[in-house]
C-alpha cells in the first residue's frame, strides 16, 4: 500500500477528516489539492489557522467572538445598548449581523440548557448576562435561541430570571418561512403562524 | 457588520473557501469549528499542512507522490518492475494501491493531452517514461488514463511511441461497473461491454 507509506500525506488527510462533515474521500481530495499548489498556499493556510485560534477570544461584555478585548458591536457607540439579543452560539451573531436589521447588542450563552447532554444553566454564560442587566440600563432582551425544545427551555428559564427585574423579555416570532410552501409546513409551525397572525 | 471585523476569522474562512468544493457557508462552519477546539488542534493542523507540502515530492522514478527520493512502490524489491501502469494523476496510484490487486509499478503523467487546455505531450512526464523503457527490462505498459476523450488520446499517443520498441501496450477494460444497473448504463459503455464480452 504505497500511498499509506507517505506519512506526511496521511497526517494531512487525518486533519481534514477531523473537520465536521468531511469524510475520508473528501479529506484525501483536499489534502491532494494542497500538494498541487505552491508552498505559499499551505503556509498561508497554516498561518491563518494559528492566527485565528490564538487571536480570537470571547468579548468580555457579550461573550461573542472578537480579536479585541471588547467586540466591535459592544464598543460601537451607535449601537443601542438598551436592547440585548440573547443567542446560543457565536455563529448566531454572524447570522443576525448579516441581515443588517438589528441595531442592539448581543449576548452569547455558549450553549442551551440540555439535561440530556448534562448542560445545566451554570454551564452557560447566564451569570455574565445578569451582570450586564444589573445597572438598569437594559430595557429589553430578545430571546433568540433556536426554536427547539432546548432552545425554548433556555428562553423560558432566562425569562423567569429577568422578568422580575422589570425588563421586557421578547421571543423571536414563529411562523412560516418566507418563500416556503404552506403545503410542506409542519402542523406546529402552521398553528403558531395562525396564532401569531398580524393585521395587514 | 461585527463578524466581518474579526480579521483573523475572515482570513481563516477565506483559506477554507479556496479548497475545491467548499462554499462560503461550509468554510464558515469549518473555521468556527477550529475556534471551538483546543489550540493544539489548530497547531497540529497547521503543522500537517506545512509538513505535507514541504516533505512530499515526486518520486524520481515513477513521478508519483513520496516523501523519499524514490517512492515505496519503486523501491520495493517484491514489485514487478517489468510492468508499468501509466496513470494521469497521483491520486490514481492511491486508487490502484487500495484494490491490492496490482503488483507492478506506476508512472504518473501529471495530466493528459488536451489541446483545449493547451496541454501538449511535452507538458506531461512522457520523457521520463521513455527513459524508464530504454533499458529493455519493461515488458508491458498498462494505459490506465481515464476513459474520456483526453484520456483516450493520451493512451493512443503513448501507445504509438511505445509499440515500436517491442513493448506490449494494454488498456484497462471498458464495461459495465460492478453492481450497477444495465438500464442506466450509457449506450457507449454498453456497446463496449458487449464488444469486450468474455466466455464464462
Amino acid at each position: 500500500m504505497a500511498s499509506f507509506n507517505i506519512i506526511p500525506l496521511n497526517e494531512l488527510v487525518l486533519q481534514f477528516e477531523k473537520l465536521p462533515g468531511i469524510g475520508k474521500k473528501t479529506a484525501q481530495r483536499l489534502a491532494l489539492n494542497i500538494l498541487e499548489q505552491p508552498p505559499e498556499r499551505a503556509e498561508k493556510f497554516a498561518e491563518a489557522l494559528i492566527n485565528a485560534r490564538r487571536k480570537i477570544r470571547f468579548c468580555s461584555v457579550c461573550q461573542g467572538l472578537t480579536d479585541m478585548e471588547v467586540c466591535s458591536v459592544c464598543s460601537d457607540v451607535n449601537r443601542d445598548k438598551s436592547v440585548i439579543c440573547v443567542v446560543a452560539e457565536p455563529k448566531d451573531v454572524i447570522a443576525f449581523e448579516k441581515i443588517r436589521e438589528f441595531n442592539g447588542t448581543y449576548h452569547v450563552l455558549h450553549g442551551v440548557i440540555s439535561p440530556m447532554d448534562n448542560i445545566s444553566p451554570n454551564d452557560l454564560r447566564i451569570k455574565e448576562l445578569m451582570t450586564r442587566l444589573s445597572d438598569g440600563s437594559v430595557k429589553e432582551i430578545i430571546m433568540a435561541t433556536n426554536p427547539t425544545v432546548e432552545g425554548e427551555a433556555t428562553a423560558s428559564y432566562i425569562s423567569r430570571l429577568v422578568k422580575p427585574m422589570g425588563i421586557k423579555v421578547t421571543r423571536l416570532a414563529y411562523g412560516v418561512p418566507v418563500g416556503s410552501d404552506l403545503e410542506y409546513a409542519d402542523e406546529f409551525t402552521l398553528a403558531r403562524a395562525l396564532q401569531g397572525r398580524n393585521e395587514i
